[in-house]
């Protein structure tokens, strides 16, 4: 049911069944290295392309998480799946293999919480058992797509961050798992105007502020009633913007934070600069890291917000701001009780 | 809740509560002319690029939705939104200003069954009381995003379609309206290898074919247990082959079929080969022809299949093929009841 004014309550709650995560070179020898299902040694993945390479990322982490739950595609009644590329081109080529009804989403970065809200949403209503929520990003597929071709080496500014390559998939089942998903937030396009998209922290924290502050409101808690809350892609940059616009809501302090960009590469030996980013930055911690911890109870309750910049090279040509969105996911461990606080 | 392979049954109904159509001039001088609500005389509807226009008019349509629902945006719960842009900024950038909860969406020219079935399931599962779904498409910048600048003149094949400049809204509606939604059929990707981006129509209609012969299955009908099957925009080309597949499929001669970018031009007078496309089409026919047909009771259920076909200047570039999808959606007459046949 709807509370407040941008979430829903579960009052069923949809369980995460299974997850997995499959991730690129660099990830695989950042600070989260052990947690991930596979490592892929060759970023093309044996495809043509780069882009078939993200197709591919994307379609083995959906066959492992299916796999993972002990049963096969015939028995995920819908996909949610989405990427950063033009026309979700990654997501159409490499989901489109498991022959599965499809709903396409698009919400730049913020696509897992998305898929996972909307998956959410259809077994909550008693439509199916299972579902799947899938999205991927690869280095070099958005190199291509929003920036510079590989081979200029040209300089990237300090505020930039490094995409991603890897993809995260979630089975979601209305009946078993332990981690389960009890409330979503529902997030709104915040424009503040910046238009600098090799900064894409700063464009995106007013949008996740935006998305935490309201998910508190809406279910009357404070930031410490979570054990983590969790944003996307908001890099070293965007989190400091974030903890002081939070500051301005009245949140003094929050220490509970964590990023996914901040989590997936070293700081002082990987110079990927802000961070990491990406649909697949998000989709790929939330399934080798954040899942985990919560299904064995070290987190009782994480708020998951992937957080997007909403941009094309078009509108950055014509001189558009990139506004960010920013969805929230409440996720709990299932083997215990959490008080509510 | 689940019924047969791909399709939901909603047990109570969502209903359509209002709808609206934005068109541009060449739709203006179409046979549906008279249906629309609004017709623009400049395409760029005083925008400074053709993207803003577009973002305007999904706007317009929004805002017109919204208004006949005689309700303002804040009524909305959440907003269902798709284009056919990169990374959808007609949408980012024309329904952010509602500042309303948003999921954005990405089917191609399918968007708007997409839009309308996460929005009919969102409420069926007791989610808000309004959502809305909208979609648009813009000849010129759907020309600029996946065929050659205007101002080459370039020859088009006779199997090319021509953009919809258009959008089209509906704002669904847990307890009143003159149209229900009572079934859904999820479409999945089908690809039968065509790679030809200058005849879609081909490219879609095996999606078509396959979402309309599964919505049949599921739910027990056969063709004629409705009124129209509306696909979205398979043009003559495409229409021919859906209706051979269906044959194929042991549907013989099925004679309720239209295709919205049919209904949209003069085949005689305004030259746009195979008919209208994109995901503005369907849209903008379901709002200005389609609902209003339902709503007086001249039709009394209709299958209703916009068509995607999935691909980007890159997957084009690189040889790959252009699959097609197709999202079913059934919409009834909700003065009266319809038999079961």
């Amino acid at each position: 049911m709807e509370i407040g004014k941008q979430s829903i309550r579960l009052e069923e709650p949809v369980y995460v069944e299974s997850w997995a995560s499959v991730v690129g070179k660099k990830e695989g020898e950042g600070p989260l290295a052990v947690f991930f299902d596979e490592i892929e040694t060759d970023d093309q993945l044996g495809q043509n392309t780069w882009e078939e390479a993200e197709s591919m990322l994307q379609q083995k982490a959906a066959r492992l998480a299916v796999k993972k739950a002990g049963c096969t595609p015939e028995d995920i009644r819908i996909i949610f799946a989405g990427d950063l590329l033009a026309q979700s081109i990654a997501s159409s080529f490499g989901i489109g293999e498991l022959d599965r009804p499809l709903y396409g989403l698009f919400g730049a970065c913020s696509t897992m919480g998305e898929a996972l809200s909307l998956g959410a949403i259809t077994l909550s209503a008693g439509h199916g058992e299972r579902v799947l929520a899938v999205t991927s990003s690869h280095f070099a597929t958005a190199e291509k797509e929003f920036r510079f071709p590989l081979g200029y080496g040209s300089q990237r500014p300090l505020s930039a961050s490094w995409t991603v390559t890897g993809s995260g998939a979630c089975v979601l089942n209305r009946k078993k798992g332990k981690v389960k998903i009890t409330g979503l937030t529902t997030g709104k396009v915040v424009d503040y105007g910046l238009k600098d998209s090799q900064n894409m922290g700063a464009c995106m924290a007013p949008a996740a502020c935006s998305t935490i502050a309201q998910n508190l409101k809406d279910f009357g808690r404070e930031p410490e009633a979570y054990d983590q809350i969790i944003t996307g892609d908001l890099g070293y940059v965007g989190q400091q913007i974030l903890l002081d616009l939070l500051e301005k809501e009245g949140y003094q302090a929050v220490k509970n934070h964590k990023d996914c960009g901040i989590l997936m590469y070293d700081q002082e030996t990987q110079d990927t600069h802000a961070g990491g980013s990406g649909c697949g930055c998000s989709a790929s911690v939330l399934a080798g890291y954040i899942l985990p911890k919560i299904a064995c109870g070290d987190w009782k309750r994480v708020l998951f917000v992937p957080t997007g910049a909403l941009m094309s090279k078009v509108s950055f040509y014509e001189g558009n701001s990139v506004p960010g969105i920013a969805q929230g996911v409440v996720l709990e461990w299932a083997d215990g009780e959490v008080e509510e606080s």
